[in-house]
């Protein structure tokens, strides 16, 4: 089974807006274990969609068309789809009544323009999803299919994954059920990370069991990937179950999170669980810890607050920082237990470094001190982040919170 | 002049990696009046570069191919363009001598692999600008030419603004200078933008002056592109700076800064030039506006720190906000006193709301409350986001520094 994407959309080649819908779909393709040979993006152009369309046709069994779909003149996958297929369009009436539900569910007049929504090749069949006012659409060419969903991000989506890639993978015949679970790692490299699970890798092409993959996710740590391929729903989830117990047994001290979860959400369940408050007292990252916390919907249930103590004074006057550098292990320390009092929390991590560019106090650029407070307890550390202000603050952020993690874990 | 992009790499079609490259390099074409009418990408397998680049070369004048020219096994863009363009490869002695001084540079030794990066098609010229270890090339192919280039942005960027584009602009024959001015705004429609520029546009049109652009940039405001085409850099300038200061006469009050500046950049800006330091108080945005702030380096120049008054009894505690309701004018007019306070800061923003997805006190989710304090007048007004939680905060945080930067701009 092979399969290719075309995105439409003039603002794709002005560089207006980057294509990510296409990366997207390529990795639930390869996860699916599809190939994906191509990737295009043309304009809002009759011909040109048309070319791209027969082209992708010629080569793949299936292609996914991204765009395109929305209500304007400009919107004219739909029609090019119909000519491909060389069939006409039709109204179908049930959409009609479907987008105009949309419109009246916002309290929204429907304009005229919709309707050329509901108009769909004949032959094709709508996609059953429909989060927007855009039908996405099934159309037959011969023994090929053309997938046609939204180019809006969050309305592709839906239909790839609750349509198009249930539909692919009954057309390649494949009976089996493929899966996937993320551990997400933070603390060892890629090579480190390699070099702890080549074993388990080696044994796991022995026996055709799962496979690994490794993937970066920029400062958010690494990703390793376990995906199973199973006769049911059942088996390969059972498969990946098992697989997750070998690799924790492993490299169970780097990981924590899964799939979805990131190192703020995991911090505040374990506060939420051990039911304490937490603070944080921020220099060179400026608030970012608390901003990256209160992301997460609910995170009152533990955040009280912060102080962002930049300048010198402030560490000293809200903190209580003795006099001295501030770039120091007494200094962290001070903080870490200052803002617990100031504020009232159980628990705390503080931050003071030099983010750079220019060095302070005579320290470089990239020295960081960072201590947790639990329990009364402070503990501190000094790391050394050679990549730049930008990384340097990012990298501070989320070692932090992870120190603060294994605190908790242990404490927990 | 017709251009197409193609990206090589097998990590883009398996999602790992997103094409920013093609976006990137459709706004310089666009921006240099070069119509660009389609993007590709491909995986590392000779044939199947070898048919797009061809395809490509088939539909338009030239191609910049990104991608491919590292020194391992799976980079081959090098040999499947010398055999698009029917020549061999030759080893360029002074290409090997730059790789070598390269490496020589880091204080690391080349490995053997990397000399493949100086094989050179015959008839092709090395790109001047070479800011890694892979060359960049101009192969003519007929009286067409493809553009290589590394993947790696920075690289990527460099030899296209060094040479590509100049090279695509005298192919084209245009004499002319193309330049263009961005002018951000914040607080404004696209549609009432462009409502209050419709006379000027049509004027622009009338007499063939400048172009304006409008471009969406997310949370961060509108963008007004003034683009001109003059016979020289210095009556092209003079054209941009002639606009600018038309387009200023309409929406004076909205924009807030040109080209690289930001917001935080602008008031950053305005505070040491009025020799002011600020603070700022913030709930529901849980240290985003600090975060922000300091990711100016030199921010320290005006920015002493925040409290983050997350839990109401930071708020009392740490602000002297009275006890009441904390989604209110008193309370977020006592926390930008407050945090003046306790700081020492002459001027500070605060900020206090719901981001949801709950309501709280009552409050509806979107609900903020936005004070700035400035020689110890608070002024304070609630605006109302109806977006969600994430972008809830993020509007907030650039309309609070927004009406910081109007305050400093009336005081100053």
């Amino acid at each position: 089974m092979r399969c290719e994407i075309v995105a439409v959309g003039t603002e794709l080649l002005l560089g207006q807006i980057v294509d990510t819908n296409s990366a997207w779909i390529g990795e639930q393709l390869a996860l699916a274990g599809i190939d994906c040979l191509r990737h295009a993006a043309v304009g809002d152009n009759g011909q040109r969609i048309h070319d791209a369309l027969s082209e992708a046709l010629a080569r793949a069994d299936a292609v996914i068309v991204t765009g395109g779909l929305g209500p304007t003149q400009d919107d004219i996958t739909r029609e090019v789809i119909a000519e491909v297929m060389g069939v006409g369009l039709e109204r179908q009436d049930f959409l009609v009544e479907r987008i105009e539900k949309r419109f009246a569910g916002r309290g929204r007049r429907m304009p005229e323009n919709n309707l050329r929504q509901a108009d769909v090749p004949v032959g094709a069949v709508p996609i059953e999803q429909m989060p927007g006012t855009a039908p996405g659409l099934v159309c037959p060419v011969g023994d090929k299919v053309i997938y046609a969903v939204p180019g809006v991000p969050s309305e592709m989506r839906d239909m790839v994954n609750g349509t198009v890639l249930p539909d692919l993978i009954l057309r390649s015949g494949s009976t089996s059920v493929i899966r996937s679970r993320v551990l997400r790692t933070w603390g060892e490299s890629e090579s480190g990370l390699a070099e702890l699970l080549a074993e388990e890798i080696v044994r796991l092409d022995a026996t055709g069991g799962p496979t690994l993959a490794f993937l970066a996710s920029g400062i958010e740590g690494l990703k390793v990937r376990i995906t199973a391929k199973g006769d049911t729903e059942e088996d390969t989830l059972a498969m990946l179950a098992e697989e997750e117990v070998r690799v924790r047994a492993i490299i169970g001290s780097v990981i924590f999170g899964v799939d979805e979860q990131n190192m703020e959400s995991v911090v505040l369940d374990l506060l939420v669980a051990q039911g304490l408050t937490m603070a944080t007292a921020e220099s060179m990252t400026g608030g970012m810890i608390g901003a990256r916390l209160t992301e997460v919907p609910g995170a009152s249930r533990a955040f009280v607050g912060s102080v962002v103590s930049y300048a010198n004074s402030v560490k000293h006057d809200l903190l209580g920082v003795p006099e001295g550098p501030v770039v120091s292990e007494a200094a962290v320390r001070a903080m870490a237990a200052g803002v617990c009092e100031a504020t009232g929390a159980d628990v705390s991590v503080a931050v003071t470094g030099v983010a750079g560019p220019e060095a302070q106090e005579g320290v470089e650029p990239g020295v960081v001190w960072i201590a947790t407070s639990v329990d009364g307890v402070t503990e501190a550390v000094q790391v050394r982040f050679p990549y730049g202000r930008t990384m340097t603050r990012q990298l501070t952020v989320i070692s932090a919170l992870n120190m603060l993690r294994r605190r908790l874990i242990d404490r927990g």
